[in-house]
């Protein structure tokens, strides 16, 4: 079999290896990576949250094992695993405190039941600042001092790494600006999350649909309505194919997607003044790739540019991400590393 | 002549020294510190813009060297000077890049000289991140990891130190918080600099006086409308010593003030998660010091705890900061100290 692009051969390897983890809500992804941060194998096993945290991080331990021979080497030339977990969670203590996606398992101290699962050294840290860590070592921001990520999915990850630290904060919230307020008045629209006004309440796949559903309601006229009516369900892949033969409202949904994005994006380069803004996850439309995707880009970069300083809109660089899916493990590899590279000197 | 509250004597002084320097548009402040951050001397010359960049410099040489002799020591016994800039500035190169405030020194290079009319190594900052420096180091903010002060006056500035390191930004723009956008609307405030929908322009001295205007124009009945009669200039201060004393609108006004503060403070929370979040600055309503400036610290808490995580509301401090007029030079004091320390091991 083939190895995946941008995937190498252990024979083409440079020692020391990590295992980064990306445990999700629906699957957990495994991958070895090199100390170039160059996956050798990845693998992807079911989360099966009833089974609840501790049989999880047993299966973690094992799946990190099959992963480690799957890319031809031994456990023994692993030197630490990474391990992105989702919040919310106290990364000092190296627990998950209440997850939305992992019911039941509040309050688990996963770091060190890993840790113990692995039989290996362990670097616990959020996911999306682990993704954020990932596209800042070897995806579209290694070229680049700082950079934000922001993943755009269902909800709105977000990621911000400065001089190889990431800003976890100080009750591990750092990184948290899909719950920005970017509308403080009280009839802003209302997060999953539960309050008002967030950046993800704008912004996200699910509010995408959510605002693209009440302009419908409200009588736009759009080739949306005759997918719905043959029984499709509504999202922001339609709106884009839509968009792409022609559909106003489509077009004129995403635009606003990305002007949303953008006040996001201007709060982050005022607060804390990235290199670079990544923009990743599912909802790209299309990314670099397409031209859909690209013309969103250009909308989010003219945003920001006419919301920002001179000297942030022109040096500030905003950029898909490149690692997609992957970049969860390769980042808590990479921050395992950086451990590693501190405890060895 | 006794030395003010919170000043030492250089006999009970710990060496190393530090200079500070804070420069305004007005004035600048020089303070000698000791290596615990407490002042033995500060001195203030005025800043007089219109004699250019060079000029000043060799003023700050020389009021470095008049407070140095003032605090009973010697040049020689000063290890390092810290110069807190406003902006817009390049820390990296030394610039002050298009100040607002300081009319015609668009590029100059005032760290180098400024450091060569003090005749002694130079660490230099932003103003607002240099304040905020100051209050982590030996204010409100010592008891923790990592804050963020807003400075409310006439804007609103602000500093995020992380783990004795400042949040400076790739472009010396970090910590801008006054401008991060909390209304994207298209008839959102103008702030200041041009902008609309920033935290500044809802948040700060001149937006209060342009709200209360606003208030009194559309007809409020308010106790303001006779002082203003009466010849004097609207002020946050009058309308505090008007809402004292018992006037409806002059406390909306303030109340108004802080439930906007509280969405610039939540965003800084959801994006650096620090430990402590400070309010200082000439606009705080008297502080602890007064029942309408407590009134006022909890109201923000209230909007604050009412606009984000339980765990955030719960642990993250919101208080006001102690350092007054002083900060800046101390806080500039404080990063030359820690530069010294790197340079020193």
């Amino acid at each position: 079999m083939p190895l995946p692009h941008g995937y190498i051969d252990f024979h083409e390897a440079k020692a020391p290896f990590f295992v980064g983890i990306d445990l999700g809500g629906t699957s957990i992804k495994v991958g070895v990576v090199d100390d170039l941060g160059r996956p050798l194998h990845r693998l992807s096993v079911p989360t099966e949250v009833h089974r609840g945290a501790e049989d999880a991080a047993a299966r973690m331990g094992k799946a990190v094992r099959d992963a480690v021979e799957a890319a031809g080497l031994k456990t023994s030339a692993i030197a630490r695993v990474g391990l992105g977990s989702p919040g919310t969670m106290d990364i000092r203590q190296g627990l998950i405190v209440a997850p939305v996606n992992l019911k039941g398992w509040d309050n688990f101290p996963l770091r060190d039941r890993t840790a113990f699962h692995c039989d290996l050294p362990l670097t616990f840290e959020n996911d999306a600042n682990a993704a954020a860590y990932g596209e800042y070592w070897v995806g579209s921001g290694r070229d680049f001092q700082s950079i934000a990520l922001f993943t755009l999915g269902t909800g709105i990850g977000c990621g911000i790494i400065i001089d190889d630290f990431p800003i976890d904060g100080e009750n591990s919230h750092g990184g948290e600006c899909g719950h920005m307020i970017i509308d403080p008045s009280p009839d802003a629209r209302i997060c999953p999350c539960g309050f008002r006004g967030h950046l993800e309440a704008y912004a996200s796949a699910l509010s995408f649909v959510k605002r693209a559903k009440e302009a419908l309601e409200s009588g736009a006229v759009s080739s949306l309505s005759e997918r719905i009516a043959a029984g499709e369900t509504l999202s922001p892949l339609m709106a884009a194919e839509e968009a792409e033969k022609g559909d106003d409202l489509s077009l004129k949904l995403i635009f606003e997607t990305a002007r949303y994005l953008a006040v996001g994006i201007v709060n982050v380069m005022h607060t804390v003044d990235p290199s670079a803004i990544l923009i990743g996850g599912a909802m790209t439309f299309g990314g670099n790739k397409t031209p859909l995707g690209r013309q969103f880009l250009s909308e989010i970069r003219q945003e920001v540019a006419q919301r920002t300083f001179a000297v942030l809109a022109k040096k500030t660089k905003i950029e898909f991400a490149t690692l997609g899916g992957d970049a969860g493990f390769i980042g808590a590899a990479g921050m395992a590393r950086l451990d590693y590279r501190k405890l060895t000197g």
